[in-house]
C-alpha cells in the first residue's frame, strides 16, 4: 500500500512537473505541431531571403515583422520531438542523439535572435549578414536529422 | 509606349506595396500556412483551457507562455486568405463577406490579447473569466466560414 501510494505521488508529480508545451494529446498532434510551426517558420524566412538576395525590394519593417515571427516561432517546435512522436520527416537519429538534435535547435533559436536583432537595425547589410548563419543552422540540422 | 510605361510602373508599386505578409507563392502555400497557424493556435489553446476547466493544475508560468503563442499567432492566419487562396475548410462566404470576417478575426485578435493580459495576471480566475470570451470568438467565426 505504501509502496502504490508512493507511486501514486510519483505520476502526480509527474504530472504536474511535464511543461505545458510537451502536452500533445496524441503522437500526430506533436508530428503535426512541429510541421506546422516549421513550415511556418520556412515562409516567413523565406521572404527574409528574397530581400536579403535582392529578389524583392528591402523594406525595413516587413523584414521586422518577418524576423519577430522566425524568432518566436524558432523556439516551438522542439517540445513537439518528446518520446513515442518519431514520425514524419524526422529521422530516428533525433530521439537517439539528443544532445546533439539540442545543439542544433539551441543554435537556431541564438540565430535567430541575431537575426531579429539585425532586422531591427534597419539597413539591408545587417540583414544579410545575418541570414546566411540563420540559414546554415537550418541546413546544419536537417542535414542531420530530416528524411530527404 | 506611355501607356506601357505606366502599366509597368504600377506593377512595380503594387509589387512594393504588397505586405511581406501576404506573399504565398503558391495556393497551397497559403492553405497549409493558415491550416498550421490555426492548428498550433488550438493546441495552445486547448492547454489553457484545461487550466480554465480544471483538468490540469493551475500554472501561471505556463499560461503565459501558452497565452503569449495563442496571442502571437492570432495575428497571422489572415494574411493567408488572400484573393485565389479558396480552400481547405474555409467557407466560400469568406471571400464574400470580407467585412464580417474581418471583423471576426480583429475579435479573435482583440479577445487574445485580453487573454494575455489575464494570464500575466497570475491568477486561475482571471485567467477564466477571459478564457470563455476568447473561445467565442473561435466559435463565432468557426459557425460562419468554417466548414464541418
Amino acid at each position: 500500500m505504501k509502496r502504490f501510494a508512493m507511486f501514486a505521488l510519483a505520476v502526480v508529480c509527474a504530472a504536474v512537473a511535464l511543461p505545458a508545451s510537451a502536452q500533445f494529446a496524441k503522437s500526430e498532434d506533436a508530428i503535426k505541431y512541429r510541421q506546422s510551426a516549421l513550415f511556418m517558420m520556412s515562409q516567413h524566412f523565406g521572404r527574409l531571403g528574397a530581400m536579403a538576395n535582392g529578389r524583392v525590394p528591402y523594406d525595413a519593417a516587413a523584414a521586422t515583422m518577418n524576423a519577430e515571427v522566425v524568432a518566436d516561432l524558432a523556439r516551438l517546435p522542439w517540445a513537439a520531438f518528446g518520446p513515442g512522436t518519431e514520425g514524419g520527416k524526422a529521422k530516428p537519429e533525433i530521439w537517439k542523439e539528443q544532445a546533439k538534435f539540442k545543439e542544433h535547435s539551441d543554435k537556431l533559436v541564438a540565430e535567430t535572435g541575431k537575426l531579429l536583432v539585425a532586422a531591427k537595425a534597419g539597413n539591408l547589410d545587417a540583414l544579410k549578414a545575418a541570414f546566411g548563419p540563420a540559414g546554415a543552422s537550418c541546413k546544419a540540422c536537417h542535414d542531420s536529422f530530416r528524411d530527404k
